[in-house]
């Protein structure tokens, strides 16, 4: 055929930006080898000098870097890279990033957008059907042995025509409520301000939009506002029968109180993704069947895997190539 | 006020029929002064008699019993009672009754009618999210003291964009179904006969609608026709990253053959609220971590409790007063 052999040019290859991997992540090592063939992949757990000199061996030259919300960015760690120009967050949430430091450095910051949103939603109702219906405690009783020794497990509650009261009505909380509609349940949210296009009751308190729940599903951005929103007296108006779901940060609740409450029945049960101190986990709450415990993976699927990657390098490309970042955050 | 004390009138109290409770029945235990307050009931399990002896003792006078779906009720055991006209079982299902032998005598039979439906379809929303993203083997994971230890846990599998199918799309199923829509799930169905009113794709072989989907939930009717319905070839059709689901009966499935998929990795994983030898579990599920192990309480909650006494209560009541049964099977 025409032109066949003739289009063989060599290309020069582009220069590969050197990107920083604060943790092995599993969407780089699946993709490795996608990866290395645009950036150079700098990988302090795999190297023998400890992270501060490691960071100092490579101040100059990196400009990108990327990291999770399982590992604080501290000022500290960003001053050790004065070249650095980018982080790029594998989460949805930033709260774990220095970004006071970032925006006085201009240090631009993207994270994984809102496209997880449903894989979030997903988990919490799945937390919550848990919860009110022992699904998780049922299976520890059958795999225990003790349904043909001591019969019949306790039942679990209703979950249709539930009160639920949604703490952040975003992305992720806008689909678990259309989820909960879909059970019969009854939704109403807090959030910072009232959504004009949302019909369901707004509660300007999180207090009273306990008092008028029987589940609280926290789903909002930890910031210093929101930090402890779910303090005792939120939970002394949920109730002994209500119940918590938290697939937003740990901090968002004040844990101490919670394992109080919980171990005191003071109220019915939670379904917590994510912990204050992760990933240690409060060992009171082993020993409770109103209590499913997560590691932290509400957020994401093995499907939303490449799609994660691809948003990464997608983030990486745009900003080495000027052009505006995929999902910026500031 | 007029006619103070002038309506205190001593009642003649009305005739307690005996009714015979052939297990510990929780419902019953639970509002035992109304029932007591209207029939006498015989508890073979309280009494010193074996029960087959129990059984000859009462032999002319039980005229109804109340059975459950836990417990076959076989024509040996109603042929120790010629007196009985009416068996009341407190499941939805009634396969563990002879109706053959109950027909030929022309006892009539209520059971629980479909107002149990939506819990069902809750739960198997529960049991479909939890094998989908591993909630109940995550929360092992956790209790297990391994999340500081060995880290993230595996993901999950995304559940919008499912195709779910329907084996069964009777009052629970079409629960389900409006339930895994707003998952973003696409649906369709077997059933004996296409549904006029559905609009979902129908396929008249469940071998067939297992090749087109990546969850079957199974909801139908255990019968004749339907006994090991989900044989090998469903089994290997639905593939190994295929989702297996029944809230039905155990013996819907052939569970020999369904182990042996799990353990090959035949098939993706399972959630079984139902199991052919209930209580015993086969001990090879017990090891897998994409299988949740349900000792068979789909069907109820602690509000749908009272309700079922009430409906319990009533089907006595009406026979009694040759009023139509509230739920009646034959």
């Amino acid at each position: 055929m025409a032109g066949d052999g003739s289009a063989t040019t060599t290309a020069e290859p582009p220069p590969r930006h050197q990107v920083l991997l604060l943790r092995p992540f599993p969407f780089v090592s699946a993709y490795e080898e996608a990866f290395r063939s645009k950036f150079e992949p700098l990988k302090p757990s795999e190297s023998n000098e400890p992270l501060h000199s490691f960071l100092i061996t490579h101040a100059q030259s990196v400009k990108a870097l990327i990291c999770s919300a399982m590992k604080p960015l501290p000022a500290a760690t960003l001053r050790c890279l004065p070249s650095l120009e980018l982080v790029v967050t594998s989460s949805a949430g930033v709260d774990h990033i220095d970004l006071e430091e970032c925006r006085s450095r201009g240090i631009v910051v993207a994270n994984a957008g809102d496209s997880y949103s449903v894989d979030v939603a997903d988990y919490a109702v799945g937390l919550l059907l848990d919860v009110l219906r022992k699904v998780s405690a049922g299976d520890r009783y059958v795999r225990g042995g003790l349904w043909a020794v001591k019969g019949n497990y306790p039942l679990g509650s209703k979950v249709g025509a539930r009160r639920v009261g949604m703490v952040g009505l975003g992305s992720i909380g806008s689909e678990i409520a259309k989820r909960m509609e879909a059970f019969g349940c009854h939704i109403s949210y807090n959030s910072k301000n009232r959504k004009p296009s949302v019909s369901y009751p707004y509660f300007s308190s999180v207090h009273e939009l306990a008092i008028d729940s029987d589940v609280l599903i926290v789903c909002c951005a930890l910031t210093e506002e929101t930090y402890h929103l779910i303090a005792r007296d939120v939970l002394l108006a949920l109730g002994k029968n209500g119940v918590l779901i938290n697939v937003g940060r740990g901090a968002l609740v004040d844990e101490k109180e919670l394992v109080q409450c919980l171990v005191r029945g003071e109220i019915g049960g939670a379904g917590l993704d994510v912990m204050e101190d992760e990933p240690n986990v409060p060992k009171e709450l082993y020993e409770l069947d109103n209590v499913v415990l997560s590691p932290h993976k509400a957020v994401f699927t093995n499907e939303s895997f490449s799609n994660l990657h691809e948003l990464i390098l997608g983030n990486l490309e745009a900003y080495f190539s000027n052009k505006p970042l995929l999902s910026s955050v500031i």
